[in-house]
């Protein structure tokens, strides 16, 4: 049943289960666990990765906090000043050593007002270094095919919707392939709210099976400098995306969150060139023409 | 006088005369320059060092922007639609190679509308990677002489909203020793005008000579790899600052402005670890220590 004590283990359960696999993919390092606490009620657990085989720096947070809202976020959300809330979910941003590995992202939460209100969100999307036209098209038909169980409107949608928030408007790019991206996701009965939780499942169970093949089809790739260089300024465009538009990010840090938890999402090392523009003809060249909103199911990819 | 004509004068020649002096701190690296164009009316010289013996990255832009305001801008600042408008100003981050040497920042602007209205604003500030409380009075005890100079009542103020523009919440801590900060200068009369003209003025050509000590006295200084990681922590600080909090930062990508004119304030390279804390009584804990608001020439700058 879709409710808070539910919800709120099913979140737990699966920061265990993503945690267990994404240290099988690395073959050595293991999550060293933070627990924390909200002063206003609540906290969570922090789980970082770092210095592994295949990770370089990942974190996986889960958190559930309740207390008064804040009033900053009561009137932004359109909410009575001094309800009471709950918010869990869980966040993860997870950083490959090698450039041959995407960046990979993905979320689940679940908000709740003591007068009923509630929603759901989350998504995946994948950011890859160099980005591989046909890991992409796998990538995408496979998260189609886990919401298309559900519901055919919902891969279209969210697809659409990840495009748009994953865009860095100065750039005039994409943070990477995209993925999926849902928010706000209400219903007005109690099949409605457990179609919403089935949904947000789907999401967070699927998100190791989606990353592994991107994990383990390139991670024994070679690389050089060359790689390493551009590595180095596709996360520059990561901190950029996370500082300047992440709402989750902004939400966090306004509302006193726990500032190593939130910014756990930021890159080991990143490099800012000026006006870098890759030379024609190169992968990277080829990397940034891809990092566009683009469908990948289409019958054949024309992306000239 | 302090008309349009004479300010952009003034910016320009400031530029030239900026990028010569740090090209002599340099020593080896020329500034390269890049002219832009706004499509609504103006551009800039943006010019940048690189590789140098002392820096690293720099940049020292000047802009010229004028034409229609963007209505986003003009609700911003309580101005009618349409109106048409001039912005100019030199604004400039300089990141040196060495641990040992501060970034540094320092801007001047000025704004103008049709209707007669107008405002200036600017300052310097300094980020040290480790902060030497020597360099950091003898660096305030001359700011204030520069401006005691025009007006007593302007060091304590610029000092203090330095401190308050300059700090990161989500931290608790500045981003360096601050230095001055004004902005929205406006007056009634043209004698006013010529006087905050001179305030900026103040500020702009003195920015060089006040830096100088900062790079001279240290930039011979040695250092291994702990000061190096210490640098890279303290550059991702300076990153989070400006794609959070500046408004600069924000105004320019909110407006269409030259993304890489904008973000040549980034550092070369910057490193996040996840929950840095130095060890207590290292220099690392000691410059954390100091970076709060500090009255820098109270009689015994008692910081413990």
């Amino acid at each position: 049943m879709a409710d808070l004590e539910n919800i709120v283990a099913y979140m737990k359960g699966l920061q265990d289960r993503i945690c267990a696999d994404l240290e099988a993919f690395d073959g050595k390092a293991r999550f060293e666990q933070e627990l924390w606490e909200r002063p206003g009620g609540g906290g969570g657990r922090t789980r970082v990765i770092r210095e592994g085989n295949v990770f370089e720096k990942g974190g996986v947070n889960f958190s559930h906090v309740h207390g008064v809202m804040p009033d900053k976020i009561s009137k932004r959300l359109n909410i009575p000043e001094g309800s009471r809330f709950h918010a869990t979910g869980v966040s993860l941003v997870i950083h490959p050593r090698s450039p041959m590995v995407p960046i990979s992202h993905a979320n689940v939460r679940y908000f709740e007002t003591e007068d009923g209100r509630y929603w759901f969100g989350g998504g995946m999307d994948v950011t890859p270094i160099y980005v591989r036209e046909d890991q992409a098209r796998d990538f995408h038909r496979d998260l189609k095919s886990v919401y298309d169980a559900l519901d055919p409107g919902y891969y279209p949608r969210f697809k659409k919707q990840c495009d748009e928030y994953f865009f860095l408007k100065h750039r005039n790019e994409t943070r990477g392939i995209g993925g999926s991206f849902f928010d706000f996701m209400q219903g007005e009965t109690a099949e409605e709210k457990e179609a919403i939780f089935n949904l947000v499942k789907a999401t967070g169970d699927n998100y190791t099976r989606l990353y592994k093949p991107f994990v383990m089809d390139n991670k024994d790739k070679p690389f050089s400098q060359r790689e390493i260089d551009f590595q180095m300024m596709r996360r520059s465009r990561y901190v950029e995306f996370n500082l300047i538009y992440d709402k989750g990010t902004k939400f966090g840090l306004d509302t006193g969150g726990r500032t190593e938890s939130i910014l756990m999402s930021m890159p080991p090392r990143a490099e800012w060139a000026y006006n870098y523009h890759p030379e024609p003809g190169t992968p990277e060249a080829r990397t940034m023409e891809l990092l566009q909103p683009i469908d990948w199911l289409a019958e054949e990819t024309v992306t000239q």
